[in-house]
């Protein structure tokens, strides 16, 4: 069955570059995977803060959770989260 | 129950500007609803194309449906329709 991530960041206005980069290279990393389906970031076109969600589609539970014990996804989120502005929110469906 | 809407639209290129005013009048005013949790519209930061996704959470089915009988939604898919690349897709959780 379909497994679905909606991962909100919002990042400290200061720290855009170094999330997009850092982004861009996950996202790139992450499409590899056998089982993901779609992987892409998304920036809130209206509001002036930094906003940003991943929406992320895997093929199973087992595609789900090999993506999140990779190894690059626990290097993100540990160069990432000097650069958020408040707790990320991740709903799973 | 809290209904979550993730709807991903593809915008034709010249487009862009007609689309973003379509849409943010459409943020003010779902905002407005009682039962809206949230209501967003983002871009993707990455692909050449405009691709957008309206990321929705509603306190239940019957907000859900509130929303979508409203006749703001009615006219915009109508004003929108022609802007589209492809077909929307919308997923319900």
């Amino acid at each position: 069955m379909k497994k679905v991530v909606a991962a909100k960041l919002h990042i400290k206005k200061e720290a855009e570059k170094n999330f997009l980069e850092l982004a861009e290279k996950l996202v790139v990393q992450t499409r590899k995977e056998e089982g993901c389906h779609s992987y892409n970031l998304y920036r809130d076109c209206f509001s002036t803060e930094l906003k940003f969600i991943f929406y992320e589609e895997y093929k199973d539970e087992s595609a789900l959770s090999a993506h999140n014990s990779s190894e690059y996804l626990k290097k993100f989120f540990k160069e990432v989260t000097p650069l958020l502005a408040v707790d990320p929110i991740i709903n799973y469906f």
